[in-house]
């Protein structure tokens, strides 16, 4: 078996990984969850870690022999063959204020690439998959991002400005904010969806961890769109965080050169 | 009659108004829809044009010497007794990148003063409404804004951080963000309803016309929390659009005093 076929068996327990993280999200969303900071700063709810354990669950009952890599929960085995890659809310700012935008991430590594993704929004009912090889659907439904031949026109989405390390980083971001038609923040994850629907050009991020990007990858290539890292390299599990997307290739070098020096 | 009494026989259209935006939102949301850009330079669509034209019919034929004040389409007899403010979609920007967080606002201003408003998501249909003297709803459930003593623990929503001019309004603007917990970009409106029903405390923005903010006061007051302009005073048809809502009287002094000055 090669491309989409190989990897359509996963696919069922992608989707059930989703179902039972966004049983556990519609029960706490806009209930008084307390919230914890971890070390890195970032919120975290029971919310998290309940959707996490559970999917992991999932995973060691229908694959044992897969790896499982997870915001909450740390690796497992990541040097199988086959390794999850989850995020069980990304968005937990939005989650804890209210704000139906946070997203589950699942995704599939195989040997190191990314070859199925799932981003969920679970109390809008919005699923995205890609799997490789194959067209990216919403909801079921095949999706396609959109031309936009220049990045002067193009709607750009970030989820904040202060994501990036000051210096080359936000120097670079701040170029490519002001050479857009619209800048928009507040996106997470659900941005790259709208970005694979053809509703935005670019999500130019920064500080991403692989469970972040992972998933985002397969919905976007295939939906005609690319996501790599600031300098064009294909996302791998040990990428270093910094993360562009776009719907249009064009968008995409133009937005590489920006990022890349003042020119 | 006095307080809400007075103001309760016009509840009936508000929703009615409400109502019949979103029909026209839902028809044009996620379309391809073509976006002309303003003389201000924010876009407009058809949906924005159609829902305006749809709402002003309504108080037209329900109250012929009521006055209006429309984003789109301007004012009409805004020195009658009672007036109507109305922005058909708060949120263009959200709209056509397909995000649901757009909302449309209602106001109805009596004696100079907002008296009923409507804050509704056609797409998730969520529904705040606020009526002078009366608690505020959410999809007709009581909503109440929550405690937060210290602006250090406080979550700020702010649309987005390009909304402030350079200089003293940036400035004031910088240091609110950089004393709270956790500030959080994109919010349109429909962050003042979040903060009305207890996931925010406090939302700072500038640059707002009468249809952006008038709907939100009532709403707000209605729920226990407060929305005046930067220096606490009381909002206005003729207020300068900078916007200060806070959940805790506490948090909205504290704001105040960061955004008046270093100290």
């Amino acid at each position: 078996m090669t491309g989409a076929a190989a990897y359509r068996e996963f696919e069922g327990l992608a989707h059930r990984l989703a179902d039972c993280a966004g049983e556990i999200q519609r029960r706490y969303f806009r209930t008084p969850v307390s919230v914890e900071t971890k070390s890195d700063a970032s919120p975290v709810t029971i919310a998290d870690r309940e959707a996490e354990a559970a999917m992991r669950d999932l995973i060691a009952a229908g694959y044992p022999g897969h790896g499982v890599l997870g915001e909450e929960y740390g690796s497992d085995r990541v040097d199988a063959e086959f390794v999850w890659v989850l995020d069980p809310i990304d968005g937990t700012k939005s989650f804890i204020t209210g704000r139906p935008l946070f997203v589950t991430l699942i995704a599939l590594v195989h040997g190191g690439r990314p070859v199925l993704g799932v981003i969920d929004q679970s109390i809008l009912r919005e699923r995205w998959v890609g799997v490789a090889g194959a067209a990216s659907v919403w909801n079921g439904r095949p999706i396609r991002v959109r031309a936009c031949p220049r990045i002067e026109d193009a709607v750009l989405f970030a989820t904040s400005p202060a994501m990036f390390r000051a210096g080359p980083e936000n120097d670079g971001f701040a170029r490519v904010q002001r050479s857009v038609r619209l800048p928009m923040y507040g996106g997470d994850c659900y941005a790259y969806g709208l970005l694979a629907m053809g509703f935005a050009d670019l999500v130019v991020e920064a500080s991403l961890q692989p469970y972040d990007f992972m998933a985002l990858v397969p919905v976007i290539e295939g939906a005609g769109g690319t996501a790599t890292d600031w300098a064009g390299r294909p996302l791998r599990l040990d990428s270093h965080g910094q993360i562009l997307a776009a719907g249009d290739a064009r968008v995409a070098v133009a937005a590489r050169d920006l990022l890349a020096g003042p020119g």
